[in-house]
């Protein structure tokens, strides 16, 4: 199973694609989609759901995961983070994608084991679980969890990391949360 | 010059097509846009993606008008309306259109003369004003309304429409509002 995860923002949308090959989580791609703000509205969303479209496109996964978004207490901010993620979401399901949603707080959960974590804790855990050589960014890093915790959220994935086979499995979840 | 216009929704999306011929302003196409409650988001922001590009590709407009929506004061409904608006404006630009946004106001002082007119003399008004033969749905005059503002926003229409022809114009604008 090939999950596409997405984090949507207006000014910069970060995008993560990892496989699950039994209970290994592998890390295929991520990077960030960043917007310029001197575009017309328009042309920032079809930034937005063009550059996505090509990731889907040139990875093929099988699913996308998004992360929910921030309410802000700012109306106008969160109008125009509502328009990021429908171009985002339009963006996977114009690809042929089923989207999950997923909120900060179950990330956070699955990936580091508490919803209050930092962003500094989410891009260590992201490291660690992945094997990747260097830390993700932010953006990636985010968006890298949404997949993870998809992966997480399915029955059969979370029941090969919880099956003894014969050594232990190269992860186990313990709390919702991944134990290298 | 073709417009069309657009007063996005997540349950119902206005859209409306008028072309200006001069200080003439002629329909050519009004509908609703209905979205099932029952639908995953991504499916129904889709739904609106889909019709809108539908919509332009059968009518060809050069341009494109989209109410700016009311902020909500529940955030998740601001979101919500955001995620539509993000759609649909995903939709135009995708289309190749180049987007032009209005507020309720505008389009309300531009149409009816007044920002604090009820919606049903904007019905009453994009009527009269396009010689329709019965009333608009509240969504699709709303969308009517949004290209004529788009309409009267063109100084060309407004000097053609200001100027005198050897007769009365078909259309005149005082303060901003067409008098037929």
């Amino acid at each position: 199973m090939r999950i596409l995860g997405i984090d949507p923002g207006l000014r910069r949308t970060g995008f993560g694609v990892i496989d699950v090959d039994g209970p290994r989580l592998l890390y295929v791609a991520s990077g960030t989609i960043v917007v310029p703000d001197k575009l017309e509205m328009a042309e920032r969303l079809k930034t937005i759901l063009d550059h996505i479209r090509e990731v889907a496109a040139d990875t093929r996964p099988g699913v996308a995961a998004v992360e929910k978004v921030f309410l802000n207490t700012n109306p106008s901010s969160t109008l125009l983070l509502g328009q990021a993620r429908g171009a985002a979401m339009c963006a996977l399901a114009d690809s042929g994608l089923q989207v999950h949603e997923y909120t900060a707080l179950q990330i956070k959960k699955s990936v580091v084991g508490s919803g209050r974590a930092a962003k500094e804790q989410v891009q260590h855990m992201v490291q660690r679980l992945l094997s990747l050589s260097g830390l993700p960014s932010p953006d990636s890093a985010d968006a890298l969890a949404c997949a993870i915790c998809h992966a997480h959220m399915q029955p059969l994935v979370a029941a090969l990391q919880a099956r003894p086979l014969g050594g232990a499995p190269a992860h186990r979840l313990r709390n919702g949360r991944l134990v290298v």
